[in-house]
């Protein structure tokens, strides 16, 4: 299908989607002329799709192509997208349920939710989504492609898709990762999942689920299976979030996160090192040696991957040659350069973090450099966050770290250490006044950690709702030259009830040449 | 009962703020050795209670008194509290009927919530908050107080409480302010509230109710009596949410939200003039002007004062004679001093705007100034919001007002102009994932408005949720002397679902020489 001189609306985006997923028929929008591009995008997931578009929009021209009939990669059609929705309703689901019978929510007894329910809306929904990408990448701004094509590099300069062979003066290799696959015995039963799988083929409603990993997506995704009322276990390793992949978590934040976890119901093995998945064609159990080695039993109807995503590496090996770490990501340099000339690697490909704000950044950085502008990207330090039933958000130092490199550290905190966090009712979030009039306990927690001499914060941490979109701001405050110092903070307009009370706790303790703990 | 000495504990102190409520039993936190206080803040809200923290922590002394058993004021007591309370459950309860029927949401006649319910949960659990105050004032930081006694200054350097009296260098007056009372014939039947009489005296559950007034607590009180099952119409002068006292406010946005308003069935009727409340002893109906000067009935059985709030100026004129405003607020300059020598003046006793931040920001300036730091505060920009089953937020320019001010104006939004939101399954804020699958055109909207000439954001607008914690940092990024450009935006590392999209958008329009919407 030809879309270049087409005007398409957004419901016919979506029906286009529709007709032509699991089809090999290819969406082209190509403009006339032929010509070589200046860069060649291969996976139109996040980073390709920003990359392209910065590209264009400094007067190059650009080319995406992806294998499936629309734009923004795993994001809204697996990952990011449906986590999202799982974790909102994980939140409501587990509200109603620690609020049960009083005020207008019901008895614990009458709320029943669906995990496959839920994942149908999602699964029915999905191409509304993409349906967007679509129309905004071609209407708004102006970028080519060709979707439902897997493309082949044929060498730096050249690539096919669809029968067409392009010219380009670069390539930029941005195809993602995927669920790094279970290798023990009953590997390959039925009833065994991972985040891509589940939204994909899941056909029945989950009564009992073991989960394999401590992964962020096995925290996510445990908490939301918990939260429908199907009882979860996870199986870890490493104490949960205390694993090399979540640096800088704060040890008071994981003790709040991990016991409320505890507290609605998930059960929580560490040290576990699983041994072989049971059953009869279905999964039945789950075999994992406990910490002292004693193997255990747990029975299921549901497991769920949750070990960890690997880079697509292999094509890109194959089809150029470009140099690969020992974690199997493309090795890309700040400028998201292989080792192969005029190829660039982008987003998930070279690795962690496999956030969307690197995978974007990437993708700019790619495009710039491109058009002759020596940009570079270092994701070395980044806010980070995860969902329980919680928003997590942290960025800069836990206080054991900070600790560590400044001899005279300060943390004000809410609430404060010498504080039973039942006794206090603030809501430290956005979003859990009732949890504070109601269960005080389960309202939040926040920690700023400052280096007493220099008076800049080193850390910010929170658990809550309402406080991540405001790390993104805190992270470039942090990362500037001059930091930003409790004073600042102190002297900054707060939107009452400031999620993070990080500004008014601030201005409380601002006042002092020496600082204090609060 | 002296305090001094004694260690306190939360519960303890929820309990003595219980038995002294109501008594004339003054509660004294005042260390021996007599001597002049650099400040006697007279109001212990969130202006005294900050202002004189600053001071003790700048190494001044200072007592704090007021006639509530705690610290805090009127926000946990009776203001900005329990109208967060109702706000949180306000959109809880919206997204409930919204959703009614679908996933595990129950049917709309089974959502039976009573607005009596949650006044009664506030009412008897504001202590423990009022508790919090009392012990971190004392035993964190370090101020001296006496509580449940009123105040009597007899000039700028004595004060007089409980029996004793007090010399210090200065008086910083924070008296607050209180709902305007109604002046039309029936202003005295019963069934009449506001804010503060809500919480304190409602004894019955509200089945119909008639809101005289649009401001900022008309729309958000309303919206929660109607998310709370009990039919409202609102009577305003002018268009809701287009006053004087709401500034910048965009025209995209405000139909948004006044539109959803609607959607959720409240009755706006623009251009009301109110003339007369009539009943039987209580309530019955308002009876008002409607645009074309004709008189119409609304029948109800509560009616709810949004009229605004005037500053408690009276006994600050009588006391010391203070200048005072055409609209009653005891008249201060940037270093919150008043027509008196020696007598400061802060938080909604000066007028407006009523809010947290400048309560707590004006009296951290009275302090640094009494201490020799001549600190000023300029509040005539902040960033600010309001709550619906939403939370709208916003600073800087409106689209009309940027474009009044600029020549090249640039915006880029989302859902984007040209595009019909119910088509638009993108969430525009944090927790409008089920929203955006199940009610696409109730997953908020969002707004960035640019210079196009210098490539700084004049103006951010957003309405969902998630977002409010971050226009803290975009308002102080946005008032640096260098402002924030779209390309300082767009290298930002945003956390996804970002609530607010704008580090993305600006990512996907940075790279042009010349702007463009979005």
């Amino acid at each position: 299908m030809d879309v270049r001189e087409q005007s398409i609306s957004l419901p016919e985006w979506t029906q286009i989607i529709d007709e032509y997923y699991g089809t090999d028929e290819p969406i082209v929008n190509v403009h006339a002329g032929g010509g070589v591009y200046d860069a060649i995008f291969v996976g139109g997931g996040a980073a390709g799709r920003f990359g392209s578009s910065y590209l264009r929009a400094m007067g190059g021209r650009a080319l995406v192509i992806d294998a499936w009939p629309f734009l923004g990669g795993t994001c809204p059609h697996q990952a990011c997208v449906p986590h999202h929705l799982f974790s909102e309703s994980a939140a409501l689901l587990e509200r109603e349920r620690r609020l049960a019978g009083q005020l207008w929510f019901r008895q614990e007894g009458e709320i029943k939710a669906s995990i496959l329910d839920l994942v149908e809306v999602f699964r029915k929904g999905r191409n509304t989504a993409h349906a967007f990408m679509n129309w905004q990448t071609k209407d708004q701004l102006n970028v080519e492609y060709v979707l439902n094509a897997p493309a082949t590099v044929v060498d730096p300069y050249t690539v096919e898709v669809a029968g067409m062979t392009f010219r380009t003066r670069n390539v930029v290799l941005g195809i993602g990762a995927r669920q790094r696959p279970l290798q023990m015995p009953g590997a390959d039963l039925r009833g065994i999942y991972d985040f891509a799988s589940l939204v994909e083929d899941l056909d029945y409603e989950p009564s009992r689920c073991v989960i394999l990993g401590g992964s962020k997506v096995a925290v996510e995704y445990g908490t939301f299976f918990q939260a429908a009322g199907c009882q979860t276990t996870i199986l870890t390793r490493s104490p949960l979030l205390r694993t090399r992949s979540l640096h800088h978590v704060d040890e008071d934040i994981r003790r709040y996160v991990v016991g409320n976890m505890r507290g609605s119901g998930i059960e929580i093995v560490e040290g576990a090192s699983p041994m072989s998945i049971e059953g009869n064609g279905r999964v039945q159990k789950v075999i994992a040696k406990d910490a002292n080695g004693r193997a255990r039993e747990y029975e299921c109807d549901f497991v769920f991957n949750g070990t960890g995503e690997m880079p697509n590496s292999e094509l890109a090996r194959k089809w150029l040659g470009v140099k690969v770490g020992a974690s199997g990501a493309v090795l890309a340099d700040t400028r998201m350069r292989t080792s192969v000339d005029n190829v660039y690697a982008v987003g998930d490909l070279i690795g962690a973090p496999m956030e969307m704000f690197k995978a974007r950044k990437c993708g700019m950085t790619a495009a710039r450099n491109i058009m002759g502008d020596p940009y570079e990207f270092d994701f070395s330090e980044y806010p980070d966050f995860l969902h329980t039933t919680y928003e997590m958000t942290w960025v800069g130092l836990s206080e054991d770290e900070a600790r560590q490199a400044y001899p005279n550290v300060t943390v004000i905190q809410m609430p404060p250490k010498s504080v039973n966090p039942a006794d206090l009712p603030l809501p430290c979030a956005e979003g859990t006044m009732l949890y504070a009039f109601l269960k005080p306990e389960l309202s939040g927690l926040q920690k700023c950690v400052i280096d007493g001499d220099t008076r800049k914060v080193v850390g910010f941490h929170h658990v809550g709702y309402g406080a991540k979109d405001a790390f993104q701001y805190l992270d470039y405050l942090m990362r500037r030259p001059e930091g930003i110092t409790i004073d600042e903070m102190g002297q900054m307009n707060e939107l009452f009830l400031n999620p993070e009370h990080f500004i008014q706790l601030s201005r409380l303790r601002a006042g002092n040449e020496r600082l204090a703990d609060l």
